[in-house]
């Protein structure tokens, strides 16, 4: 195991697009592929498909005399998973995929150890090693994933926090509006109600049928057409009161989710990823404020926006590796889990990010 | 150091009462005092006192032919405390004493090796190690302490989960209520403005003021003298509606802060001690509901009322070890740093709970 050409592979399980890329010692990218996720055709055939471009890769990688003795995979799953026993839950956009066994079932498929978890921890993890958290050194940190929903992971003195059950980090789900908007989880008023893209869009429309609404906002989301967030981050840009107003909002609501990690576990590092991440300048003065408001242990620490090794307040951050924080994530799994340990130390030199 | 004799020190500073107690290696009490706090008096006549008393015990206890070889002291103080530096930061009921270095001035004035803790932490981790958590073995843990607010503890993989700061654990100024009632701490809607002694008084009041509520509790609240919780309690206990209604609601408004323990940590265990705590029977099946209402993740680890060590959801339990839990916790602080490494094991055997 301690040949010089050893990699690690992850694999970034979507509900539309499943990515497996091989990593060299340093985590750059040996190689990577992109594929439709064929979740209709059930989750055994989907970790055929994983299994064969694993294969194809590390053939390939062979081939061209690089990288491709594979220490493990890892993997990252949207949740909830049983994190103990690698058993998925209720995933809300896999029909027929519950209770599916998905590390054993990878491991069968690829006779390889297998490391799974939660595409929000693998992104924790990304970000924490690679990304923004890269040249902090911090033992702990936590993650909030602005996509469809809200998606969290915690790393908590060096080890992802995966709960009794491989069920935390669903701050996505803390309930910020007590007897709001219902949620798909069966609670109502969760974070991801009001600071995920759906989110976004809900208080859109509510600002453009309000008498704060713009015609220019009105016309952008009561067209029969798809209205996206990132229209109403061009609508924002362009200096559209209304459509500012909807990521004020949806900042004043992410500062509280925020709070609530920060008065609990008084974290260092914050960082906030994800496709509604990307109108940062948008939301952030509103979602700093908003934490100033409501976390108490954040006003205490004095907060500036000096970022030091030696800080002395939660920083707040945006992502830095966008959507390839999954798949990053995941490669680094096998590290993380020991199995490089045999290997020469993981020496996390600069390295390109793959798309 | 591997004496036989050897004792533990623990002191709970409180804004009206500091305990000192002494233990043995089987944390059974050797002896304790407890002794008004001189707070006008400033907090180095305080720590006077507290070395004053840990003299007189030793000194009683030697008389005596008990355990009196001390390994160190563990102190239990309100915060927010720096835990790193320990210093304490500025205490709403200590006037004069913000920025006192508690830790360094014990030391000086014991010469004995001075652990500090905040008094939630401390209780935590009794209530883990002595109390409901004794018989589960379990590596992570919170406890809510219901008292004039509300303090919370956070054990996580074996050890007090302090933040970056020191500050970590503070729940009790989780938002839950956006928009909500003013806190002293200057956020509004904080859960200990709900969930706590002070809070069940302002839920009677609303109640009693309202259609619902009844002749009983509108005499008892709106009276010239003082009206207490205990009062409320056996009140609602005699079966007033409108009395059992202010529990019900504080259980509810609860429910949701331990919502957010379980929605981001996964927590086994969840203890609720303090003083309001001792009216379970009155607030509980509110709570109950509540946590199912507002936690995913309680939802989908399948809740039942089964409690073995084998587990299958998060626990939430009345602490057992009363007012004493502070102190207890305390004089656990030096064994958990180690200093009675050089000594027998520590067997936590059977022992009994001073007053």
């Amino acid at each position: 195991m301690s040949e010089p050409n050893f990699a690690t592979i992850g694999i970034d399980l979507g509900g539309t697009t499943t990515r497996v890329g091989i990593f060299d010692r340093d985590m750059r990218t040996v190689d990577s592929q992109a594929m439709p996720t064929r979740v209709a055709a059930g989750p055994q055939e989907a970790v055929g498909d994983m299994a064969a471009a694993v294969r194809s890769l590390l053939n390939s990688a062979a081939g061209q005399g690089k990288p491709c003795a594979p220490i493990g995979i890892g993997i990252g799953s949207p949740g909830p998973i049983n994190l103990r026993t690698g058993v998925l839950g209720l995933l809300a956009n896999f029909p027929g995929w519950d209770n599916f066994p998905l590390r054993d079932a990878l491991i069968e498929a690829t006779s390889l150890p297998v490391i799974l978890e939660s595409d929000a921890n693998a992104a924790a993890i990304a970000e924490w090693k690679l990304g923004a958290g890269k040249t902090l050194g911090l033992p702990s940190m936590a993650m909030l994933t602005l996509g469809t929903g809200v998606g969290s992971g915690l790393i908590l003195n060096g080890e992802v926090w995966q709960g009794m059950f491989g069920m935390a980090g669903e701050v996505g789900h803390a309930t910020i509006v007590p007897g709001g908007l219902p949620c798909n989880c069966g609670s109502s008023g969760c974070l991801e109600m009001y600071a995920s893209a759906n989110g976004l869009m809900r208080l859109a429309r509510t600002i453009a049928a309000s008498p704060d609404g713009t015609a220019a906002l009105r016309k952008l989301t009561s067209g029969t057409g798809e209205c996206t967030p990132l229209q109403v981050a061009k609508l924002a840009q362009a200096g559209d009161r209304s459509a500012r107003l909807a990521f004020e909002q949806l900042g004043t609501y992410l500062g509280i989710g925020v709070s609530l990690l920060i008065n609990t576990l008084d974290l260092p590092l914050i960082v906030v990823g994800g496709g509604v991440a990307s109108a940062w300048p948008l939301f952030a003065d509103s979602m700093f404020k908003s934490v100033y408001d409501h976390s108490v242990v954040y006003r205490l620490t004095a907060p500036t926006q000096t970022l030091t090794i030696e800080q002395d307040h939660a920083f707040i951050c945006q992502a830095v590796l966008g959507p390839s924080a999954g798949l990053l994530g995941a490669a680094l799994l096998p590290h993380l889990h020991g199995l490089a340990e045999l290997a020469t130390p993981f020496s996390f030199a600069e390295r390109e990010v793959p798309n």
